[in-house]
């Protein structure tokens, strides 16, 4: 029997074109459960759904989507146990503190954060000019949207709870989830949630809808389909500019997450400073949930000498010392080698690790990979790229001349960090090198590693392609992450009777912040 | 002799692959200047000189872009003269009222209030997360703004002077120009204006640049050049569709303002209220400089009957008795011939006009059609060509049910438009339309015709594709329309001294909105 697909207000059996099972990273064997692929049939049926709910939403007042996100919330912390059980089973990853204590709550924070910002409404920005009586806001767009979730966080990135389904879902737009095939059981107890929350609301039945799978033709399908609003996807580079390509070819928004190796810059003051300290964040930094975040620092670049040979040996140490976690697939230890293969066959040396470890379970140990700026230089793209997991690379680079020719090599990527001594000793160094990265990066850090992404209206979680996909707009913090979702729509000359509550007179909640003539207010008009 | 272009600080020769000649559209007659077309070698030498700009902007305060916008339209001014001449010359548009009064004027103020954004700050919405430190505001992209202008619009949206070019200076961005080559010497004109202020200011000589021509390929190279950073364009479907595809697969941003038919949809009641009235607006509206406006009222929408033969018979005269003006292109009135043919084959009947004029000139017929609901439905794509120019179908709904159909088969458009009795009797069908016509438009106006599009901060120059390639910018509109040439640059545990000044903790002008903590405030930290 083959689990059922959530269409149209209904669990229903999907018109499935194969089949699928999920594994268990830690021991290497098969889940019970049975899933769909779904075909064509599946996805027409959720598209026209979803229109019918976009019409439908125009006479739902937003506090029904204010109540729904909340009502969400409390019932994933109704099913937290079950939910956390089945995601370490499928990812691998530790229950305790990982699972329970920080992700989970950050979901349901997420979910709560995006249910304010509907109920606050200044994520809008309604800007009225009075001179010209015209008055424009964000709304939603005029269909659902795809959110294809990512492998690496199954309740915070997923496709039907986590970041880009309360942002697309907060602007009033249907969301269609696609599943990551890895937790497909995570993924229906939270669509068992949704539905829960959606039966309790008066949100209409298409505003939430999930299915497992699907072809990667059919996924491209869907993304460029005129019924879509727009998608969002966080995974794999390849995959991403797949999606990405068919998407805009039909004219359709779409936001792509692809590879990151988030350079950590350490400069010579901040070394000879705090050496071990800085040894320890990297490491904690590098290895925690196995290296197995957007974020990683997969990349550390410090200049050559007797530091950083103390840098590499108190690192690899601890690498040893770590026991190596899951990770999330029965490629990944094969794919690991064969990236530090081909990062070898550029001059990066094993420091330690290397090596796939032998089952149960999907493991690699802990690697960390080091190369001279020289041979950086020659061969800059092909070492850096992504290693999805616990392995980093250290470059040297002879001098800081090179140093920051390295910097100028680098790709886009999510972040870039500086560590510098605390006394400012470095300033010289980090005033040449600050433009060169942040030109390279969407999140510039200093002193911090970059692996957490707090959910602030200040975050940007995104960055220069193929970093992600457009610069202007990022995929956690609220409310910025809304506006990927949201189209711009303009009245001119139109009677107050005929405008939507947020362009009115009188302000809509006596706390939402406008535009009004150049000054941010909260006053009437 | 070709006229020189203007790259790196300096007037020099192209390495020219062709040349061209601009042609009076008033005579026919062939300009006496010869044109460059550029090849890949005058490219590539803007695009380096833009790096440079880049780079050497780090060090220039933003004071000195405000400085150049405001020397620039001052310059512009000191030329109006000449300006005006040549323009009418090129473009075939009336000196007076719209050239020297209208579009001149438009242009300088456009410049002084990106200007004045410049230096008010608040168009970069600094956002400030004090619990987590991370702040956050929209900042220059790291590579030069390439700007295609239209041939509409000499001054208004040209390259080097309008609101694409200022938008992009705005921000901090170079921009390399390519003039229309449909008014290549009014292009020269405002480039030496430009010039002229860069050299009066402390911008590096990179920041403004100006080519004439180049060929298509050459053109899909640029765009998607590594060192480009984002592309603004304003033109024909066909063109924005191929600039579009080339920049996405290079990952780079573009915003393309393509085809647009502004359906204006007339309700009965207005109708009955003020036939006469509504005639000469749409009259008016439609013939304004030829129908050669991206948001000309190329579509009317009403219900059939005898209102709607009076407003197609007093229409017809309106049309007929106003003299046709000339279009832009020698190809103009045979595409315009074309495009009626091919609404006639879907049976659209030809009320007034139809046929091309005899020269010296460029002119078309004033062409009214009309088309019946049935068969509007029946070939709906077909009869949404745009026809550019002085040519305006007009639908006739059989009813009600049917004026809906049509709404929701419209294709994507700039501006949508309703009319109705000032009243309220046409209330009910005004609450079922509206949500189907807004899905449509970017910008929704109510009885008032669609061709001015003022440059106000709440203004939405753009809508669904294919009208433009993202709802969520708009092409006219300071700051809105900054935000297409902005990257959202992030910084988290970054001491006051390495932050740039819109997010340390004074307000960088006392002046500047911020959001704080949630809340906009003109306040320090």
């Amino acid at each position: 029997m083959l689990q059922p697909i959530l269409i149209d207000g209904a669990w229903r059996q999907a018109e499935a074109t194969g089949t699928f099972t999920a594994f268990n990273p830690a021991t290497g064997a098969p889940l019970p459960e049975q899933y769909p692929i779904s075909g064509l049939a599946d996805i027409e049926q959720a598209l026209l759904a979803a229109q019918q709910a976009v019409k439908k939403m125009r006479f739902v007042p937003v506090e029904a989507i204010a109540h729904f996100l909340e009502t969400f919330a409390g019932a994933i912390e109704a099913r937290s146990e079950a939910l956390v059980e089945m995601a370490a089973q499928e990812t691998g990853l530790p229950g305790v503190p990982r699972l329970r204590n920080v992700e989970l709550p950050r979901t349901t924070d997420q979910l709560r954060q995006a249910a304010a910002a509907v109920r606050e409404r200044s994520w809008c920005q309604a800007t009225l000019d009075t001179t010209h009586n015209i008055r424009a806001k964000y709304s939603p767009l005029n269909g659902p949207v795809v959110v294809l979730g990512p492998s690496n966080f199954p309740f915070a990135f997923n496709s039907i709870a986590g970041g880009d389904f309360a942002a697309a879902l907060a602007v009033g737009n249907p969301v269609i989830a696609k599943a990551h095939p890895g937790h497909p059981a995570t993924t229906r107890l939270l669509a068992e949630a949704a539905f829960e929350a959606l039966q309790r609301s008066s949100l209409p039945a298409g505003m939430v809808q999930m299915l497992y799978h699907m072809s990667q033709q059919d996924g491209l399908t869907l993304v460029s389909h005129p019924l879509v609003g727009a998608t969002a996807f966080v995974g794999s580079r390849a995959a991403g500019l797949r999606l990405k390509q068919a998407a805009e070819e039909a004219g359709k928004p779409i936001y792509v997450e692809m590879s990151s190796i988030n350079p950590v810059v350490i400069l010579p003051n901040a070394l000879e400073e705090r050496l071990p300290q800085i040894v320890n964040e990297f490491c904690t930094s590098a290895l925690s949930a196995t290296g197995q975040f957007c974020t990683n620092p997969g990349l550390v670049i410090m200049v050559a000498g007797p530091l950083s040979e103390q840098f590499l040996e108190r690192a690899a140490s601890a690498f040893q010392a770590t026991p190596p976690g899951f990770l999330f697939h029965e490629d990944s230890p094969r794919r690991l080698a064969t990236a530090v293969t081909s990062l070898q066959q550029c001059n990066a040396r094993v420091i330690t690790g290397g090596q796939q470890l032998e089952g149960p379970g999907y493991r690699f140990e802990n690697t960390l990979l080091s190369v001279s700026g020289d041979h950086f230089l020659q061969q800059s793209s092909k070492l850096q790229e992504e290693a999805f997991g616990n392995v980093s690379l250290i470059v040297l680079a002879s001098n800081q001349a090179q140093l920051l020719e390295i910097i100028e090599r680098l790709e886009g990527n999510l972040t870039g960090t500086i560590y510098d001594h605390s006394a400012g000793l470095d300033d010289p160094l980090y005033e040449e090198l600050e433009p060169l990265l942040q030109a390279k990066v969407g999140r510039l850090l200093n002193n911090k590693m970059p692996t957490g992404v707090a959910v602030s209206p200040a975050m940007m979680h995104g960055g220069p392609f193929p970093a992600s996909g457009h610069l202007g707009f990022t995929g956690v913090g609220i409310p910025a992450s809304l506006l990927r979702f949201a189209a711009r729509r303009c009245y001119e000359n139109i009677p107050t009777r005929h405008l939507p509550a947020e362009l009115r007179e009188k302000n809509p909640t006596g706390q939402t912040w406008r535009l009004i003539d150049g000054e941010w207010t909260q006053r009437d008009l």
